[in-house]
């Protein structure tokens, strides 16, 4: 017998109640029905982004979203500082290129974070610079970037602050409006706890001013006429109907368990993998790690393919390797969502037999024995 | 007590079994249990596209199909051809305009299907058109245009033919290879039975090579990469899981029945929708029907925008009323996808039994009963 396990960052596991949600029969989404929906998912977004502001949902996977935070700012010619450490950093800097937008980019070392100063000079170097753009946790290399340092460099020099929130918004602390921050994205499929397809964007003031002048082509993610149907209880285009019902339903849970004691899980699930990943002997990746997702390096003399592989195959646990130049190299294991203390102790000790499996040295069962000791700390 | 009945053009209703695949435990895409789902559902959009080529899913409405269409064959300055018969038409020409893509536009009175001379003559008067667009089924009119003629027209002038196909592929006989259709667009909560979020689109030999050419900004809906990721079982960014979870078993269902029976049924449901409505004494909008949905003109003396508002309210049945210039002048019932006879006769007595409320004189009945005449003739 074998059950699957979920603990890839991104899709999460989805709680059976949203599921169940889900499943109910299709609402038509040009009814007060669905406008009564659409509105409680909209004012608990706001709850999870933590502002005042509309927070926008899009029918799109996260890129899509990043994708219109890019097409509605700028316009041809113009600058962003891309903060480049990692997978999702570099799609900043190629969804720019796409549009015509010059992107200036900072070449982060992959696993550690970006330093203020160092966007600070490309500031200085660039003055005619319009945004800077980054990930609050990027996802590829677990690292959680200096988000509320950046924003208030970005204020101090009256650029735009573009926050990738995918794995931040919901696993750890991003105060969209104490902060400043000019644009935040999200996406679904990470701490929502729903399937991938539903994206979420807000504007500032000043961002919204900056949509005014751009100049870049867009239709489908126009958000201006996004804003004006969605203040109205509707969306410009069909909505995911199902999805956004179960969205309802996550933001619910939030709610309830309170965003404060979801970042406190969240820290603590992610203490507790990074000291029993160190228990077994191994090393992290991250040298500024991320709430969302640890990444661990594969020790010497291991095949790092084979580790999510027959995690996967033999026991139906998913986890994720590396991407693009860390394929191998890394494993990751995340602890967004609807996860609990429980189920990092199976992850942890399914990350134990397969590597033991693969003949890798050290003391079976001392990574989960950590774990446990920091997760019945509290 | 009152139950839930839906019979708008869009979404329509869920069969329980795709509802329920659904709502099983979320899977992670980059992963071949996730592939083989995704390869079964390729394989069954080519069935219901009727083409040997890729048709490539992506998360989005079918709006966002669209762009895409535009996005990846013009370049800025380019013309194209618009079939403007009522609010989807004029979607094609503001996308082209969104991208500088010059709208050559023929505008087709609202109810009636577009004439190919008046295609032709358009073509002739701009010899440096790229494309044609229009819709397969205008789903705001109820109109179905002579698609078969205009593909051949097109064929004839060398330009391309790009076809809105969203209630169309899947509700009747849309032949993309035979007919040489460059480009089809569908979209997921049509003949598809699934909720909102997964659009689809094919390409032929031609439209790609326009694409290598297309000098429009795009990054989500970049058509080349989703086709080199497509090919090998996987998607450009984070798929709508579910929603393609669910597809797989629509078109098993769709399979099952064979696409033949599929247009059988929705042309008698359609007829016998058409002929109950005459039979109360009502008029047509539509001077070409669609099969996918049947457009009625709102009878005189009548509030035309409490007949959807009134069955929703009291019935709990959803028909669609008219949109834009249409609004409170038409009434549209659905019969694409997970439709029975009995839920048209249903469908049928609800809008008898409002129309009756509203004062409309008829006799109670004759709608049902000419429906019934029909439906069982076979």
């Amino acid at each position: 017998m074998k059950k699957n396990y979920l603990f890839s960052p991104g899709p999460t596991p989805v709680p059976p109640e949203v599921s169940l949600a889900m499943a109910q029969p299709i609402l038509h989404h040009r009814t007060n029905q669905f406008t009564e929906v659409f509105e409680e998912a909209r004012e608990g977004l706001k709850y999870v982004f933590q502002t005042e502001r509309d927070v926008l949902i899009l029918a799109s996977s996260g890129t899509g979203a990043m994708e219109a935070a890019v097409a509605n700012l700028f316009s041809p010619g113009e600058k962003a500082v891309c903060v480049r450490g990692g997978k999702f950093g570099e799609r900043w800097a190629e969804i720019c290129e796409s549009y015509g937008v010059v992107p200036v980019n900072i070449d982060v070392e992959w696993g550690e974070a970006v330093k203020v100063e160092d966007v600070a000079k490309a500031l200085d170097e660039n003055p005619d610079v319009k945004a800077v753009l980054w990930q609050a946790s990027e996802t590829s290399t677990g690292v959680k970037h200096p988000t509320e340092e950046l924003a208030a460099l970005c204020r101090e020099r009256g650029v735009l602050s573009v926050v990738d929130g995918i794995t931040a918004v919901g696993v750890f602390d991003v105060k969209t409006d104490d902060w400043g921050l000019d644009v935040v994205v999200s996406g679904s499929q990470k701490a929502f706890m729903l399937p991938p397809g539903l994206a979420f964007i807000t504007l500032s003031e000043r961002a919204w001013e900056a949509a005014e002048g751009s100049k870049c082509p867009r239709y489908y993610f126009d958000l201006k006429k996004e804003l004006k149907n969605q203040q109205k209880g509707q969306t410009a285009y069909t909505p995911a109907v199902s999805l956004i019902i179960g969205l309802r339903e996550s933001l619910k849970l939030i709610k309830d368990e309170g965003l404060e004691n979801v970042f406190k899980r969240h820290a603590l699930l992610a203490r507790a993998t990074r000291e029993a990943m160190k228990a077994i002997g191994l090393e992290l990746f991250s040298k500024s790690p991320s709430e969302a997702v640890t990444a661990v390096k594969v020790p010497p003399g291991i095949d790092g393919a084979k580790i999510p592989k027959l995690l996967r195959d033999k026991y139906g646990v998913v986890i994720a390797g590396g991407q693009a130049k860390l394929k191998g190299k890394i494993f990751r294991l995340s602890h967004m969502g609807y996860v609990t203390r429980f189920d990092m102790v199976l992850a942890i000790s399914a990350v134990e037999g397969i590597l033991k499996e693969l003949g890798y040295s050290f003391e079976l069962g001392a990574g989960v024995k950590r774990a446990q000791e920091i997760l019945w700390e509290e």
